[in-house]
């Protein structure tokens, strides 16, 4: 059905649809994009950002252009002491590991309070919205931009923090100015190529569903991919060979993000090491050794 | 968890949760919702409107404060010429049949042109406000006064149109001016009374769950109640005397609304028959003889 609408509006609506399980998150967040009312805002769901070493969270919404979080509270979270003082606790990790902002939107149960508080989120967000304009950095929300392999090539710099997200194996040959055909097998496309001017570095693009009995497990930080074959003559091929030489690799990893669109995005460099899994599988460690790409 | 919530709050989350499953309906009416911007302004969902003597249609959001109608039409609505005909067709018979206005959202696809579409009904809604508040004619959404029976008795007139809901029998009584103790037989309660002031009339407030055997079926339109009984005996006493006599009732239908709501509605005044159902089975027909009750 969303097919026929643009980009934006599809992807809007996937984000409400997605957050109506959750009564009050869904009235907050309707209302966060409504009262700011400009579609140059980026508002995207979910982000992950990590609290420390080991452990993760999810936040409700995530403005990108201004680094701002905001969480949606239910009204449960204000009945229990603990559940109060353990979300203070990961708002202050969130901010320190991240170096973002979290806002709180407390859904105590009253309308003029929620509206009040969103109120407060959304004149924060278009102030510093006229900041960045006023310095020329405001970049508005462009999804056409986002998805187009010529727009990055002229910027020449691709940053994971960018969410730089291709559509086709065909657009990331022109990326990299490699020559899409280069990349066809008879009727199979090839998983990987060289980079026309570093060909010590491979521009690889595995997804997270099996192909050709390839399985790529990418991690929830997106800093480790683990590989395997199916079968076991290829495994222990592949396997030799990693144990022996390192390798980098720009990644692209395909797959659908959680609102379902799918596309090939840009997750970093990646090094190869080698480990034995628990149940004694030869695994490839793909580890995450850079953030950022230049293509000058 | 909508408990902690105040009603308006809880009926606006429902609703909007409500229209979930369609993802531009959804995007639509929090939009209008929050743009409007105003909880002094209702907004009710799927409402009942006839269309002819044997159709009827569910329009998507009406505004009773103004009578009017918004239908959010998907891109589909607009593939097919025949189905672009039959919407205009259903547009000027619900005009036409209740004195109401009907605006369309026709949501082909672009951002810009939902939103400029959604500003117009927006601000069309808002010039009305207006001129009614110019008037000393607008009556604010206030959930707790629809609730209130001494606001009803107050007022002294009871409409269908003005979708009074009571929360519990009590309050009828309260309505009335019955003796909320005169409903109680032992732990049980009554499900009818005499009206005090005129005891040739009953109040009647039957439920659209079945309670001790009984059933109570209200059409759609809400112009007919039939009713019977699981116990044969009983059926048949009762058929006997609504046979004989004719009696009049204003009744307060037991339901859940579209957003899961549940509550006494007044429904009209109402008059027995009697007929024999397809399956031979003897039920009373209660037929609306007016919409109307005057207190004094």
């Amino acid at each position: 059905m969303t097919d026929a609408l643009d980009h934006k509006l599809a992807f809007i609506c996937q984000l409400f649809q997605k957050a109506s399980a959750k009564p009050i998150e869904l009235y907050a967040l309707t209302r966060l994009w409504h009262r700011l009312n400009d579609p140059s805002i980026k508002m995207v769901p979910q982000q992950y950002v990590r609290r420390d070493s080991e452990r993760y969270a999810l936040t409700d919404v995530y403005f990108p252009q201004f680094k701002l979080h905001v969480e949606i509270n239910e009204p449960a979270h204000y009945c229990d002491p603990a559940r109060v003082a353990a979300d203070k606790a990961r708002k202050q990790e969130i901010e320190s590991q991240t170096g973002h902002e979290v806002r709180e939107i407390k859904c105590c149960g009253q309308l003029s309070s929620v509206h009040d508080q969103i109120d407060t989120v959304v004149s924060e967000i278009k102030q510093r919205q006229n900041e960045l304009q006023f310095n020329g950095r405001f970049q508005p929300w462009d999804p056409d931009q986002e998805f187009d392999p010529h727009y990055w090539r002229e910027k020449a710099i691709l940053r994971v923090e960018d969410e730089i997200c291709l559509r086709t194996v065909d657009d990331i040959c022109i990326l990299f100015g490699a020559d899409p055909k280069s990349i066809k097998r008879g009727f199979l496309k090839k998983g990987i190529i060289a980079y026309p001017r570093d060909p010590t570095i491979d521009i690889w693009w595995p997804a997270d569903k099996p192909r050709s009995g390839w399985n790529n497990v990418l991690n929830s930080e997106g800093t480790q991919i683990l590989e395997t074959c199916k079968n076991a003559a290829r495994n222990q091929a592949h396997f030799e060979k990693f144990s022996k030489s390192t390798f980098q690799r720009y990644v692209f990893f395909h797959s659908k993000d959680v609102l379902g669109f799918s596309g090939y995005r840009f997750v970093g460099i990646f090094e190869n090491g080698v480990e034995k899994s628990k149940d004694g599988i030869d695994e490839i460690v793909w580890t995450r050794i850079g953030t950022q790409v230049s293509l000058r």
